[in-house]
């Protein structure tokens, strides 16, 4: 750790300099923590000072040297006494001669660690929740546009009936809805262990308030008070554990949400569909052999980041579930991995989430050959059903439509346009019953996606509400 | 599938005989689940009778026979058309003289089968909801007993500081009170897909609704109604795959809370601590060579289901993720299992941790031999803290105290009782400052445990108000 | 339990009666597993006769009544004893009058269960082996017939350059050709934990074997030789987890390639691309709107299955990961499902395979239509270079391809056919080096796929040898 | 990415800093990523030297250049061109004067980087098996150590019967046994793609090969022969991404081994048990109350990684489910991460368990301690037979036992030693069949531990036989 600058030389995450942003980087920083620590000390002196336990003069001086974190310091204390808060306590000491004898009193490390660690993971879904809401705001946009566009919906990734490319988009924007209430409330909700000591009785505080007037309870909200951060009812040495567990499920289930955006855009990407064109840079290198081509990297790099974000909510449960009784170190080393990972990969997945849904471009010609090849067939149930009406056949007619529809796939397989509108329109047993005009009219898909579009406007309504508080 | 019985000749899920209860297998039957289909049926030819589009004595024959689910039937007709759903409504139909023809008129298969499902889920989420009340309930009453039981609490499996064992308790409590609030709420906003149709656009009822003043929208509110579910705005074929992994995730987050209960009762039983042991049945066999050996099999078989369970949201959010375009059925088979097993699991792990913590006993002459024999390091700190106080010379005591702990560290790693008390009692240097008794009366850790009584008796006070509703 | 037979009025899991076959469901059987207890206690009854422990004719009798299992009566009984092998211990020596006295004898329950369920794994590793085979012998079949057949390839899901489908297919047979090595040594190397009693040193058989001459060494042989079945040198009270854990990655890895196989036949399904095709039953329901249309359920399926098996490696690990010292029995509750599901899960994804490859359509038409659709671009690349030998300026020939691609690509977003071999072989720029007959030949991708097909008759090879072996 | 150096401000995992030794985080750098790429373009061109397709001087060139890496400049192209490798290209053509333009000739990009990887796997699997083999060896010291000292067996955390410390440990080296067979095989069996374009075909190169007599396989086997790896049969755009999951399901199960090792000595540190102590520096921070409490921080940490590598075998499970048809992206961004963090974190689990195995204690005296309370319960079966022989009653001398093992449970619960071995010396009922003497060697369960020492001291031998070939 000799001068704490690291370079490409060794191992860094990606997280560090490839994928994710400077706010959420900076946040999970050791020399951020560090000045969350100091923050919490300080906030526990100026309680102290309050109760009459420590001088104003004392509070003066930590907060004074409250900035000055000194990590290549704090690390040579710590390869000494193997145990990181107190190295910094030594050289939070070191650095304030009046104050520094009362850094940390009657406090155990996580009184600070776990609180610190709590604030990390609320400014992070901060963070999150202001990009996630930008993304909202852009989806808003699209689905408007498009709410109307009709486009062929895929079941099975096979084509079915039409549906519009703005209440496809809608289908996304629900989703990441639910991811917003689901950030807002754990946000909301969340919780830091408070001052409690070694083993979450208080007993220690206690002690130290002998006498006067104050009790653990009211040092607790004092503090947690000037950090604005609620506090747990129990705690053992830590906050529960559960906590993280509930956050990085959040947090997962919006990945979830993205890792589909994605793999729908990157399939409505693939040429044969072709609805989709992701944003491209002037000088970004394609293929060589087909320079208009457009590989869709930014969606599988959402779906590649996604995978791996899921696979880490079940870390935390592991560090909930295996906590014995008062608390067992097994959590400390992977939480420096996993938490910052997942507000990291999530903070990247957002980032280009926006970018691909507000820069990437539909299509239109794209989308309505894909609806004139496989409309006709979902399309010719209009026409068994009004000639029906008129009293044609309705065995007849499906006989019609069977024959037609099977020369028609034929057609489409070979690379032919869909001829069965023509079919219909200017077969006789069709023509006894309805002009050839009416027959093409029903045959015109475009218009038989029932109320998709209003749906998708009102979800672009919520979505914009969501948007308009970013 | 002949005869549609199943013996231990062939593979059955523990969870079909051996684990979980009665009820929540019954809601996760193949009968259950066409039962529901059936009543689905029926809610949505009552509302088209509304609408005027089939007649009420069809209705009123679908009724009559919405219960005589015939599932050998049904599978003798699936194994000819290769879909479960098409089966039962052949196999109703043919039980339905009048009304056979309107079964499923206008709908996919999706809008009776995922409305089912959202069904079942919401169904045994108030299963389990009932059985977590009981639970919070018992444990309220066990809490409150020993709010004050002062015990050896443990970081890193070591002995800290002492605590009480109700306030222990508490943290259980505390986050099973979470677990509720959470599936209180998931079940709250629980939603089914609605009528939407092939791809969730209500086109085929749109068309079916031509010409009666009726749209999608209201018909979708009146079946909806009936079954008293409220629906999303938007669908695919399906409604988002995205709720089933939000409840696995909280039903796995139950399961977190109770794995760690069972495995700090099952390290709590462990002899050399011995401070919980199980219930254990008359003629239950246990060691033959300890027969007074209890060994925590209930606690343990919680572990190993609830790890089970935690590997089954990560199946939910890939249903999620890789449902492409408008659905894609590799959802399908998997949530077949794990939906249900999700479910049972957690209904086994709710039996299991009542009686564990309603029936299990706390052996207090060991809590009161553990407290000896560690108690006394921690309770030492007072009486440097009260020499001190009365001028003694606070590093002298300090190596007073550091002898007599060494020495009694000793002891107790030979299976002796801890003289820590009596050494410092019978110390000339200590004796300068205050009298044995005052000396025995500091090392008395029992009361060193802050304000842990109050809290876990607020909490017990919650878990009791939640245990009421049940 | 009472009668033991269960219906569809209860759960049950899909793998008991949905997916799976009947022998993989009989070996994983209740049933079953006892008669491997029994047989288990023959062999170690036969070895005691060895020693002269026990009498031959106590011998006999156990072996007469070795198949007689009654799990109604062993389950009443494992009501009141809460230990199911001692349960079926009482209801075996019930049924033998002579010898039901020296059943399990010096034994402990887990020298029966352990290595009865590493005879389950082994038989069960069996089963799929033969399988696997089998779907390596069709898929030989398809690799050889299509090896030299060309198709698109696609990279991101992109056109890139032309493969062979043979070429494509062989990739998933190398994959299966790994995981059938893996199973096979896995197979070899599985080992029971022999007879080492409560916490594995033979100190039973030790005593037992006093003055006997026998080590219990050579008991453990003797009957480890029976069931034709190595032991571990080393024991707890079961043999190391971390088997499971090996085998259930090396089916979860099978689990992995029939995964991806499926999901490239599902992308290949999709009309757009359409180049293949599932087996179909005659009165299957496909889409009512669209008869001739064919969902990919067989594929789906598989990936809904593969994706469940892939969460099941994770339990084992945990069962290895949190076995402490010389055992817990926090794996016994969840070994019954996952152990069985996986092979369960696994035997289905292979019989599906199988169906897949052998019975599945290679759509040549289509498989023509992309070729030709999106080959010209790959293949202009030898325009370039063909006239750049004969003297062509490079830059102007790179213009010329670019400015035809652009016009070629429009044309195929619209539905249109590939004009660009068209269009340079009437370009006089091109001309000018060339025949347009040489550019026509030039375009043709169709032989543009370097060595794949001789790699693809080499998989072939070895694909055929592993089924021959089936 | 301005100057590419890190410091404590941004993010940095704590396996850059903190975890990990520099070997392996060196390996998994940029920088040795891209001097990876330049030697495999060095062994291109030498290759291709050799077939006459580019000039000895512009190898020559190369290889001057070769270890040149400029990072800095690389990413400021990368910011343009949106593709790593092509930007390196770009760099390192600009270096080379004379050979630039060859670099990369008829390759595609991840016949470099896959390659690479590859590379960068197999000199990761050797870093971790030189750790493991010192491992081993470290272990079969202490095996043999205390191969022969005696200790209770726990089982359900039960004391059971005794078994050795030596044969303990030996269980743990036996599964290590295991991890090196699986890792030296994986390493063993690693291949590379080869050189086979950009769908795996070779194509590329055959037209590059046009009339030089060379084949793509023999230029293949030619490049590949001189990186010393070998080459799959067939490839896609990379190779089959099967192998990293079979890889780090390896490495995964290193890390089971290694949380079952460090779970056990955990537990055994637990002062009521305290038969283990850890390595504990000279000024490291304890408790302040209990300074000479060792809490297992060694031990904690390693079970905290070992969980995080648990959870990423199944990233590249998925990485190999859906890389579709001739390969899709979404592999890339989290290879980044999961490949380097898994080797990272074996890389300190192995350097963790060596400290822990070398420098942990045996404290022999709580181990007698806990034989002397737990070991007369087992020793009195012995008791039972030996008077049994001697003509006693069986029941009634089941009976002295069960009531002295009672009393002597009760006496133990309150902290007393064990009374049992004294009361069986004298009671009458037993005198009458042994003398006090007899009944106190008997009742001493130390040599009651079967062959385990001998099966301990043999996989001794096979665990310093493998820490000689480190």
């Amino acid at each position: 750790m000799s001068d704490e600058t690291y370079t490409h030389e060794t191992w860094l995450s990606p997280l560090s300099w490839r994928y994710g942003t400077p706010p959420m980087r900076a946040l999970w920083s050791e020399a951020h923590k560090r000045r969350l620590w100091r923050r919490i000390w300080v906030a526990l002196a100026e309680t102290q000072a309050e109760v009459g336990l420590v001088k104003p003069e004392q509070v003066e001086d930590l907060r004074a040297h409250q900035d000055e974190v000194d990590i290549v310091e704090a690390h040579r204390r710590e390869a000494e006494l193997h145990h990181d808060l107190m190295a910094e306590v030594h050289t939070y000491a070191a650095q304030c001669g009046i104050g520094g004898g009362i850094i940390h009193l009657g406090a155990t490390s996580m009184d600070v660690e776990d609180n610190a660690d709590a604030m990390r993971l609320r400014d992070a879904l901060d963070l999150l929740r202001v990009q996630l809401r930008q993304v909202c705001g852009a989806l808003a946009v699209r689905v408007r546009e498009e709410a109307s566009t009709t486009a062929m919906a895929f079941t099975h990734l096979q084509p079915a009936e039409p549906t519009t490319v703005g209440y496809r988009l809608a289908q996304h924007g629900q989703d990441l809805l639910v991811d917003l209430e689901d950030l807002d409330r754990l946000r909301d909700e969340l919780k830091g262990k408070g001052f409690k000591g070694a083993v979450g009785t208080c007993a220690s505080y206690g002690q130290l308030l002998e006498g006067t007037g104050w009790t653990p309870a009211q040092l607790e909200a004092g503090v947690m008070g000037r950090l604005d951060l609620p506090a747990f009812e129990a705690a053992t040495q830590t906050a529960p554990r559960k906590q993280e567990y509930r956050i990085l499920s959040g947090i997962a289930s919006l990945g979830q949400t993205l890792y589909k955006l994605a793999a729908d855009l990157r399939l409505l990407q693939s040429p044969p569909l072709g609805e989709w064109a992701e944003p491209f840079g002037k000088k970004q290198i394609g293929s060589s052999a087909m320079p208009f081509k457009r590989n869709p990297i930014v969606a599988e790099n959402m779906d590649s980041q996604a995978r791996h974000l899921a696979a880490l909510p079940r870390v935390a449960w592991d560090n909930a579930a295996h906590s014995y009784l008062e608390r067992t170190l097994d959590d400390s080393a992977n939480r420096r991995s996993v938490l910052a990972e997942a507000c990291l990969i999530a903070d990247d997945l957002l980032k280009r989430a926006l970018r691909l849904v507000r820069d990437g471009t539909v299509v239109h010609v794209a989308v309505a050959r894909n609806l004139e090849a496989y409309g006709p067939f979902a399309a010719s149930e209009r026409v068994l059903m009004q000639t029906a009406r008129r009293g044609a056949d309705r065995q007849e007619m499906h006989e019609v439509i069977r024959e037609g529809s099977l020369t028609a796939w034929a057609a489409i397989q070979d690379g032919s346009p869909n001829p069965l509108a023509d079919t219909l329109a200017s077969d006789d047993r069709v023509l006894a019953w309805a002009t050839a005009d009416e027959v093409h009219g029903w045959m015109d898909a475009s218009d038989y996606v029932g109320d998709a579009p209003e749906r998708a406007v009102r979800i672009a309504d919520a979505l914009a509400a969501a948007g308009e508080a970013a």
